[in-house]
């Protein structure tokens, strides 16, 4: 673990570009080291000085003497400082010099160039565009992040990664006001060298570090963050992600500011999903989620959390089981106590309830005690005999006392019912990583959708191409005629369907003008479905069904997974479908095969399964769902370029 | 103003069950009311002592000398302390007491018995189960709530009517961290007198008061409350509300809590937004959203409100930017300054982007100066030259010394992206009370449904009643073939569509084996809708408009108004509804008579106008929309009880 050790415990640190102005931001390492009390040596480079904040300084990395295992780069010229490392025998160089991928293609093209030098050097890079780095156990503060302005910060088993430099210092200050702490913090910048998944990697391996949070613009680095995650789980630190790019303007901001290819939203939830990581909404959860995910593992609930409540305080309750319900949690039971003379038995019913198989959490809700009396307030919580099952507290009053007794104690407290209700489904909705589908052997390769679509096994319409002037067919009918080629053909009026004979296509085919035609036996069944197939180039190969005509686009009414997916998973996927109501069952009304569709799904997920992955998009559109069976009616394939 | 006065501004307040033990919630009133510095005179009632906390107390009320203007009462014989009341000339009693409408059919009935009575003595009620009324400016500390043990809190202009009274509290304790303080705040209990509509009232009249706001777990009095908010928008005082029962399990549980009949949250949205109420989703937005709305007006946009954003601080810009983007907001333009030696330029964007016609919106997202050099921060924001357009901060760090600067200064400032995006929403979200539109006379009345929507101009599609063993008609085929007075027909095997002929007409009679059936002309046009009326319990008639079929039962995707509405209402509400995307133009495909569909609404929720309203219930559904017209294909209606 030399990296490790250089990148958080470096025995010196070298300052390239400090300055001797305190009120300058390249003056902060130098001062946030020296205040948090950081016992390694530090070397302030500056080309004009031999002093610095009253330190001996060096006018070049080479004067300085003795090893120096991290160097942190604040100069324009990060190109010569990165020479001057490799030289030194830098093992680590955070690089907090902006002016690369950050800024357009030709930024783009002097970071390609900057990486391939330091691959070249055997120099990793952290950033650019980097705050750097905070070890708070090790009391190394290696940053320009202004909260180190702070006289103390709480240590804590939480180590964060962040793509925003200065949302890492929101969240150490907010985690701080209510005894949250940190272990490690990383601002990755532009993570030309050093990315996301390799941090977690790091942060897997260390001692200090229970829980590893994650602050996202962008997913750069899928493939190993995948199996970073995987490592995690296995070692039982819980991952959580808070990116942006929820809404359709987040994920354009999120483009422009990292000049990263964002994937759609949608894929990265299949992502994280997949791979274990813990998926939160708000800001605040990415810090209040913690201990409740420290030491824990995914609940793998098969129906509807069900949370039960203790409270002193009913409009509090209520305030955030309401907002469990909007997330689709159930109640579990309510316990309106009174607190006062009865932490006893307060205490006892926690118990109860911790120990009861009715209900998967227990919620307590605090009033006004958690303000002015928090010892007592949180007394029977903190000392509650826990189990497995989560036990979780909301303060209805401004109380940083309270949640930092709780915090002390482990016990996840949240400030907002909404935070509460976001962590604990968030909590519910964590999967343990997937482990790939024993699928066999990946598939022969069409160019032509409907013949990809049968090799794969999935049922396609009976058709046949016909020709002016006597559109012959062996078909029965009814059949449907289409004109080839023309996306959009129902908008098109290239569609007619219930030809009943052929003297009505034969007029309808005339209409058209076209001298080839595709005719299809007319297909009936209970429900439309869509089935897709896509190859994110952010995330990978991710499968979808939908309900079928425009409700999949109107409603945004489909479940998407990463591909392939065994048919019990397609199957839970259809589940999640609104619109598939009636596959499922609705009313009274007839059934359809949800199996056989559950079959599709899975089958068409294999594409990700053929050697090189040509494919980018595949769609079998609609596909009808009957009684019995399924059949495909339109299809297409798009390839990569 | 007798009422008002006696409430908020007592001469003196009897304190009847005083306890002369401090640690008891019924000491609490009085120690309140001397800490924080009551002017008037205290009476304690106690039984069984003369001295209660070091003052001069009495055995009944009749004994204590003087006028009493507001009695408190804690005892458990309410009945006979409000007996006192009347003897002594009370104008208000407040009773925390509970055991009324809040303990099942037995404790209401005994609250109807009180109210009768206190009607007849002339005594107002607060209450039961209220913890009383406090006035911050004039130092009126009437309550048991236990956020008053605080030494000392913020004054505001904010008044708050809460049916919780812990919450209250809550509001009260979160508010003060922020610096922002209230006026007048006051716990509703059971409401069995005073309620919410009063209330508001008494707020619009009190020249502390600018906003008002609303903590509601149901609503008791919705006609009272609505003019009151009309009174309310005519006095330039906005009102804003967070109602509890958003999720069906939080409906469940107000409803369980109060006792009371709790609406639907739709029916409650549609009535907030008629009558001017703005309504927030998240609970600190309730504090926070106060100086944004204080002297502004709705802004009345006809299009997505556009956000400019000003920041020194990517990451926490984005955050709020991707969560405006989820409530539908546009962002206007985007800032990036560097705060440092830069306050000058960074208020010249401010008040350039306040006074551009570009943006509807200005939000400056500040960094971690917020929380070391709080001064320094906001100042270019609190010295902006403001204008009507709002102009708000989001502090990313914790930082409460910035956010007090802020609201001494009166800017809207947010302590979390999320709450911040929901306030601003709610703003754009807002509309004046809305003028009942003018819709002539009453209608006549029909209980058979077809001639109910006939007689209101809304066109039905043509049909007969057929007889066995012929079952002849005079409609054209093809025709559809019903069941008569059965209930999900479709389910039921009791609708055959599509006959051609009739012969087949009579076979498929046959097998239905009715004497009688009901034949329809088969309408085909470009989408379905349904066209509802419901006279709420709780607010009162509504009009709804929804996608057709099972759409919008499965996806919740309809619009509901207030009834009656005009024709542009109700194409407003057209616009609404997703589903119904084919009636406004979709892609490429024709377009549906919206403004038929439009003229059917507003027809139909003409209902309204009925005298007597007898009407519970009526539907059109599906009304089949064409390319020129709307037919009703089936109806029903449901008479009140």
């Amino acid at each position: 673990m030399r990296l490790a050790q250089a990148l958080f415990a470096p025995r010196a640190v070298a300052l390239i570009g400090a300055s001797g102005d305190p009120g300058k931001n390249t003056a902060r390492p130098q001062r946030y080291l020296r205040k948090h009390g950081y016992a390694g040596r530090i070397v302030p480079i500056n080309a004009t000085r031999d002093e610095v904040l009253g330190e001996r300084a060096y006018r070049r990395l080479a004067e300085a003497p003795g090893d120096v295992d991290h160097a942190f780069i604040m100069v324009e010229d990060v190109e010569a400082a990165l020479e001057d490392c490799a030289r030194k025998g830098v093992v680590v160089a955070s690089i907090y010099s902006n002016g690369f991928a950050d800024a357009g293609a030709a930024g783009a093209e002097r970071q390609a160039r900057l990486v391939e030098r330091s691959h070249a050097l055997g120099v990793r890079l952290l950033g650019p565009n980097s705050m750097g780095v905070i070890d708070l156990p090790g009391r190394l503060a290696l940053t320009v992040n202004a909260v180190l302005e702070a006289d103390a910060l709480p240590a804590g088993s939480t180590s964060l990664v962040s793509q925003s430099g200065t949302m890492l210092g929101t969240l150490l200050s907010r985690g701080a006001a209510r005894g949250l702490g940190y272990a490690k913090l990383v601002s990755i910048g532009n993570e030309a060298d050093l990315a996301v998944g390799e941090l977690v990697e790091l942060l897997v391996a260390d001692s200090d570090t229970k829980v590893i949070a994650l602050f996202l613009e962008t997913v750069r680095d899928a493939e190993r963050l995948a199996r970073a995650a995987r490592k995690a789980h296995a070692a039982g630190k819980p991952i959580v992600a808070y990116k942006l790019g929820r809404s359709a303007l987040g994920e354009q901001l999120a483009r422009s500011h990292t000049g990263a290819l964002a994937g759609t939203d949608v894929a990265l939830d299949a992502f994280f999903l997949d791979c274990g990581i813990v998926r939160v909404d708000m800001l605040e959860s990415l810090i209040e989620i913690a201990p409740l995910l420290r030491d824990r593992e995914p609940a793998g609930l098969k129906r509807q959390a069900r949370v039960a409540v203790v409270t002193t305080t009913g409009g509090g309750a209520a305030a955030v089981v309401d907002r469990l319900g909007l997330h689709g949690m159930e109640l579990g039971s309510m316990h309106d106590l009174t607190m006062a003379g009865n932490a006893q038995g307060y205490r006892a019913t926690l118990e109860s309830l911790l120990t009861s198989a009715d209900c998967d959490a227990v919620l307590a809700a605090v009033g006004s005690s958690a303000q002015f009396h928090p010892e007592f307030a949180v007394e029977p919580i903190v000392t509650a005999r826990r189990t497995a099952k989560p036990l979780v507290a909301f303060l209805t009053p401004h109380a940083e006392r309270s949640l930092a007794l709780l915090a002390e104690r482990g016990v996840p407290a949240f400030r907002t019912p909404e935070a509460c209700a976001d962590s604990l489904a968030a909590f519910f909705a964590w999967r343990a990583p997937r482990p790939k589908p024993e699928m066999g052997d990946s598939h022969q390769f069409h160019s032509d959708p409907f013949a990809m679509l049968a090799s794969l096994g999935i049922p396609v319409v009976e058709r046949a191409i016909v020709q002016a002037p006597h559109f012959a067919h062996a078909l029965s009918y009814p059949v449907a005629l289409k004109r080839l080629g023309v996306e959009h053909k129902t908008e098109q009026g290239g569609v007619v369907l219930n030809i009943r004979d052929g003297a009505e296509l034969a007029q309808h085919a005339r209409r058209m003008g076209d001298e080839r035609l595709l005719v299809q036996r007319m297909e009936r069944g209970l429900a439309e479905a869509i089935v897709g197939y896509r190859d994110d180039p952010v995330v990978g190969p991710l499968v979808l069904v939908g309900a079928g005509g425009t409700l999949a686009e109107i409603y945004k009414d489909f479940a998407v997974e990463m591909a392939p997916v065994s048919e019990p998973e397609a199957l839970a996927m259809i589940e999640r479908v609104k619109g598939l109501a009636v596959v499922r069952g609705y009313r009274n009304l007839p059934q359809g095969d949800a199996a056989a569709l559950a079959r599709a799904v899975a089958a068409l997920s294999r594409l990700a399964l053929i050697p090189g992955r040509p494919i980018r998009e595949a769609e079998a559109n609609p596909v009808i769902v009957k009684r019995e069976g399924v059949v495909a009616v339109d299809a297409l394939i798009a390839l990569k370029e």
